[in-house]
């Protein structure tokens, strides 16, 4: 827990960072969050973040504690502070605090928090060797576009997971189908070439990984299919693969244990991957 | 926001206490929370509550920072140190701080938060006049039994009632069927007189005052009947009403604008309410 943070406008030590017990984002999860990658000290796809950001405080009407331009000065200067060259840089922002009440406080001041963490995100071990997940149905709240912090079922599922030595858990709704993992993007591979991804809906969170890489994908002349598949299908397809922020894009080898395609890391996702590292190295390149 | 609180083992003024930002209460709501009601200085039920924070910690497998007995006495410190007279002790209890990953850290210890709130409970205004209801639908996750503070439907649905000037939301299942209150367990009142309340089960909070007004009806031979009800119903029903740990019983007079009964408060809710204040003031007068 090195590094320096930010709250409310002061840097801190990240391990002397606080909020107020009386933060509804610490009593009520009443608030929402972004994580942007960090490669070569410069920010991955950072607009589309803010963007989202913005349109999550939207949702649950808590104003914007800074412009996006004043945010990414922040995350900027957190990037310099904490040397980080490879990482990610996180963003909070909740309603504030105020006497313990479910409804609105009338002039609580939203809270924004934001810090850094170190990550290889480029040579991950995972890459490699592809990583292993495991389903289970998917028990959150009806608004998942919205990237709030009520992330308690996502913790629970990436845990039931982590106990069983997968790396990521898909979760699947009520007619067996995926909604996607419970930090990633899930995606599979038709044995037709097909690249193939839940189309976006409240179900699932809108990816903003996701979305570049049906655009690379598109770009590169593969056939791409927005529809949902079921943990049946998923083990039949040729490949799967997940997207996120800061894993980019990490191929799925096992499901339950089971293997999927040829049990190693597929073409595909491995394309995928450097089609999208080409991506947010050029961007970081530009931006110097 | 007067008054001293309790961080794992300090007491601090309320103003003043703080957690991490990397605790995980507040960066996944990964914890959960009790509200035990105080009069004359005494707690009301709180073996009850106690003994569902032990249930709620069980089932997200975070470790009980405190005894029973123990947690009993910093309420206790609580209550004195504010002079509370009549209101309630918040107790919340998270998986502590630690890098922000989803899964579980290998080592965090339990972060305790308490504090005190001061509350007309006896003659809120709302006895006399009764609480409108907004009725939305249940949008929250599955496991509604643990008493987590992934709140956000709970806070939405509370606001969007509170925005029309109503005092509760009611949320229903696809069924139609009413769960619960937004922070508080829903009654009818049948035409032929049962008292009538959602069984327990994973749909709705396991209300601790909810089970002893069912024994108070039960023993006042009141029928009593543990069923589901639609809205359509409770409209159509003789009375209606609502309790939780910080309200006791308050009757309910209107759901969507539309009067329910007479559209004031009704004889078995204000009966009930009397059965509760009595079975409370004798508790808390025992304990002297």
């Amino acid at each position: 827990m090195d590094g320096v943070a930010y709250v409310n406008g002061e840097f801190a030590p990240l391990s002397e960072a606080r909020v107020s017990i009386l933060d509804r984002g610490f009593l009520f999860a009443d608030g929402v969050y972004e994580v942007a990658a960090v490669l070569e000290g410069r920010l991955v796809d950072n607009r589309a973040h803010l963007e989202r950001l913005k349109r999550s405080l939207a949702a649950l009407t808590i104003s914007a504690p800074l412009s996006a331009a004043e945010l990414e000065k922040v995350q900027e200067e957190l990037i310099v502070r904490n040397r980080l060259e490879e990482g990610i840089v996180y963003i909070q922002v909740t309603r504030g605090a105020g006497p313990r009440d479910f409804s609105f406080p009338r002039d609580a001041a939203p809270t924004l928090v934001m810090f850094t963490q170190r990550k290889n995100i480029l040579n991950a071990p995972n890459v490699a060797t592809g990583i292993a997940v495991k389903t289970l149905p998917d028990i959150r709240w009806a608004w998942r576009h919205i990237k709030s912090v009520a992330l308690l079922p996502q913790v629970l599922a990436k845990q039931a997971a982590v106990a069983e030595g997968r790396q990521e858990a898909w979760m699947y709704d009520e007619a067996g189908l995926v909604t996607e993992g419970a930090s990633s993007t899930a995606f599979i591979v038709t044995k037709e070439g097909r690249v193939t991804t839940r189309p976006n809906s409240s179900a699932i969170l809108p990816g903003c990984t996701r979305q570049i890489i049906l655009g690379l994908a598109k770009g590169a002349g593969l056939a791409i299919e927005e529809r949902s598949f079921s943990v049946e299908e998923a083990l039949g397809a040729a490949e799967a693969f997940v997207s996120s922020a800061s894993t980019f894009v990490l191929p799925v080898v096992s499901i339950d244990g089971r293997t999927v395609g040829a049990g190693v890391p597929g073409e595909t996702a491995k394309r995928l991957r450097k089609l999208y590292v080409d991506f947010a190295l050029a961007e970081v390149r530009r931006a110097r």
